[in-house]
């Protein structure tokens, strides 16, 4: 899990420099609850107005999501479960590092595209880096554009078998959008990022 | 906060039926923590393999994101420091209902607006719906366009106060994503709804 012990944030401050810059103030923190996938920290903090509160944080590590754009246009969309919510969502093929610490992104999205789709990416373009839930969490996720694909076998954790792989034109991904049957808020999020840069 | 006691799927299931559907066990359920706008609730479950596995769900209520668009095609934006993630941040507005249930998401919209903006609508049309982070929490978004837009006070809560609001054409919106400027997935995501719409 990240610890907010010193991580510099993306203006080389730390964490806490850029709070205190901001007029927070940080009385206490504590470890509330954690597992290996999650961590919620439960800060004490004093507002810019003077005004002290609580403020629970939610605390989980770096993630990938990644648009595999084959040479015909087409692209793979995966559906799985998801118990939270308890649907079978359509998805961008994503995933958290989740034992590695200070593991290269560009990594990470090359072995979560092979695991879930079996594609391997000759390209893997770096898009941009998103906040999923700035408000209650500190998770961070980086946008990739993978192209040059070749496909091989799919090599799935044992808690992911239920994943299938779906190529399709990216007229039917955006009408799966428009219909409201894509609702997976980071395969949006990615999508959106990646036409602003013209990169689709 | 949600109770996963009884709550309804899309489908009409309860969320306890879409999971045993989809062969998924769950063998016990603890609330792990809660504040008053998140939860976690720890399961123990059998996978469809037969694996047993724990699995961490963060529970939070339904959240509103709106894009504003006034007559002369420009939209608001707001800027706000995210304590979690240490920065201030280019979002849309947005909101979740902390206190009541069972609220409409339209009144969840038409407050969010002109509480952090000002402005009143006219006009609120609910895009879609999307799910925040659906591999480990239970958040659900509804995405709205505003639109018959008239400029009032805002009505910031105290912890709000340092929200700036900034109207910019779209082009401007989509130079900030283009840039990496904008950083919040929740507005990436609404803003590729709604254009998936062909709403703007």
């Amino acid at each position: 899990m990240p610890s907010d012990k010193s991580p510099r944030g993306s203006l080389g401050k730390t964490l806490e420099d850029a709070r205190r810059d901001a007029g927070f103030q940080t009385l206490s923190t504590r470890l509330a609850y954690s597992n290996p996938w999650t961590a919620l920290r439960e800060d004490i903090i004093v507002h810019p107005n003077g005004k002290q509160g609580l403020y629970g944080i939610v605390e989980r590590g770096e993630f990938v999501v990644i648009l595999p754009m084959h040479a015909d246009g087409r692209i793979t969309l995966i559906r799985q479960f998801r118990y939270p919510v308890g649907e079978r969502l359509w998805e961008l093929p994503m995933g958290m590092w989740e034992t590695k610490e200070d593991v290269d992104p560009i990594e990470l999205a090359l072995g979560e595209l092979r695991e879930e789709t079996g594609l391997r990416a000759g390209e893997m373009i770096h898009v941009g880096s998103m906040y999923q839930g700035a408000g209650y969490s500190n998770q961070k996720g980086h946008v990739f554009l993978a192209r040059n694909l070749t496909r091989g076998e799919t090599e799935l954790e044992s808690t992911e078998e239920d994943i299938t792989c779906h190529d399709m034109t990216l007229e039917a991904f955006e009408a799966l959008i428009r219909d409201g049957d894509l609702k997976c808020m980071v395969s949006l999020a990615a999508f959106a990022l990646i036409r602003a840069k013209g990169l689709i």
